[in-house]
């Protein structure tokens, strides 16, 4: 099935949500919003290219959820909520059912956190997908990377290693849970809303917790030091892969969507409340310390090491 | 040259510049952006592809310059304050030389215009570039395509042709005059910022006169009649092409970035007075009239036709 550009563009504005606050959505040259007045404005923007960001072949359905997902994942890390959002789509092809596919797994989480499609293009190019998310935040309540203290614990959600995992798995078809994790990442965007207050600084981990962690360190100008034995792993982690194994996954391994947090210590019992509240697991990792970097240790305090510290766009693996 | 994409983005933010409303720019997971009071927000998002919305092996600078013009048209067309923006930028390879290119281009336009890059990313794939943009407008304010009424005058800022005539000419050399509008399309921001109140419909001339307009009309629920003869022409496009083939680059060609605008016809003093105040050529080339459709014509009436109608970037041409 072919369509030109207008015909896409038609079929993407038939199907997208709206909201109160959008005075024109897609259909003009650029969308028309009406931001609810005192609240600051959070923005993003994440591209997935294919072979890339996801494995060549994968279902559209999925491809669009996760252009949404990492990109509500960032709103997520900064305590907002999100509200509204632009695509912009290289496709090879105006394939008028891949598009269909794609705006399934795409609207459908755009629909779970009320966030709507206000604009964006279609254009011919290589399979690229650029998402640019807004989300909204009280003065003073965003989360940022650099408020971290020593002293403060260091926590992070769910669990670690599974999207790492599944990819390493790929062509040995791995298990639903893990490549579910790969494919279809959950944002953690009620969690950080909940956070606000109680997080000194968080980061969401795109790129593999201690390249991340790293990001908090150097931008709050203090040290980490993460105990790789207390790293939150899965029951579908652990059953397939052996130790050595599995924990470079959870320490390095990207495309986690998790969000990493700072608080301080006191802080604990709410930090608790928020992890029972939404059936969230949030686990006690580290804590700031003085100086700079991140430091993985065993729990017994021997340093801990691996080759591979984060996933890098660029590196040449 | 090589470099990693946390050098690339180092590199990236080293040069953006700063607004007083900027809370948080690039640096963490999102920015945080503090819009002024009572002013609503406009967002548009358009991506260009190499091969297909520049010529492969254009300099770096004005394909940098051409991502953001691009947008700023949209923003323009919309009768908005440009104010922030992010960038996503697909790369083959991390290139610290061509990024520098790149910036000197899109940041040399930035600068003009008063807006400033908050965030996006860098990663690997071909060579494509998406920007979304947003502006800043009073409630009201904003020029849209679907405020046009019969007997409405239509006009059309600077001239027309010249971007599709210098890329019909690419492998002959065009003249400088033409390849500039090419490469570094002139957003009327200025124009469509003083079309406020004056302007009953606006719309930016990207994918050619007659489609663009159309757009309007069937926005407005109204009809257009567009003089052929009428449509501005620059000198050098005169010189380049004799008329049969220079009329129709300037009824369909796209890339134009001129505003296409409505206007009562007691407004023509305030038209000209807005040429007048930014030295900017506008042009009356026709009427709404009742019913749909562009209906192009010449002067003394008679009916004019083109095979090519716009530019539709799935087109197979």
């Amino acid at each position: 099935m072919s369509a030109g550009e207008f015909d896409l563009i038609a079929r993407i504005r038939a199907r997208a949500g709206t909201r109160a606050d959008i005075v024109l959505g897609i259909g003009d040259d650029a969308a028309l919003l009406a931001p609810p007045p005192g609240l600051q404005l959070v923005v993003t923007a994440d591209t997935l290219n294919a072979g890339v960001h996801f494995p060549e072949g994968s279902a559209a359905a999925d491809i669009g959820w996760k252009a949404l997902a990492v990109n509500l994942s960032d709103l997520a890390s900064m305590g907002a909520e999100p509200a509204w959002c632009t695509l912009s789509l290289s496709l090879p092809q105006p394939d008028a059912a891949w598009i269909d596919g794609f705006l399934d797994g795409f609207l459908d989480l755009a629909g779970r956190h009320g966030i709507a499609l206000v604009g964006g293009d279609t254009t011919r190019g290589p399979l690229s997908i650029s998402v640019t998310a807004m989300g909204l935040v009280e003065p003073g309540g965003a989360l940022r990377r650099d408020g971290a203290r020593v002293g403060d614990d260091v926590w992070v959600t769910g669990t670690l290693g599974d999207a790492a995992g599944g990819l390493a798995l790929l062509s040995r078809a791995p298990a639903d849970a893990l490549r579910a994790r790969l494919d279809r990442p959950t944002p953690r965007v009620e969690a950080g809303r909940a956070l606000r207050g109680i997080a000194t600084a968080c980061v969401d981990v795109s790129d593999g917790l201690l390249a991340d962690l790293g990001h908090v360190a150097s931008r709050s100008g203090v040290g980490a030091q993460v105990d790789i034995d207390a790293l939150p792993a899965s029951d579908a982690l652990m059953a397939a892969f052996d130790e050595a194994t599995r924990v470079p996954l959870q320490a390095s391994g990207g495309d986690d969507y998790e969000l990493c947090f700072t608080a301080p210590a006191d802080a604990r019992a709410r930090v608790d409340a928020v992890s029972s509240q939404f059936d969230l697991r949030i686990t006690r990792i580290g804590c700031m310390v003085a100086g700079e970097g991140v430091l993985p240790v065993h729990s017994d305090g021997r340093s801990w090491s691996a080759s591979r510290r984060g996933y890098d766009h660029f590196a040449k693996s």
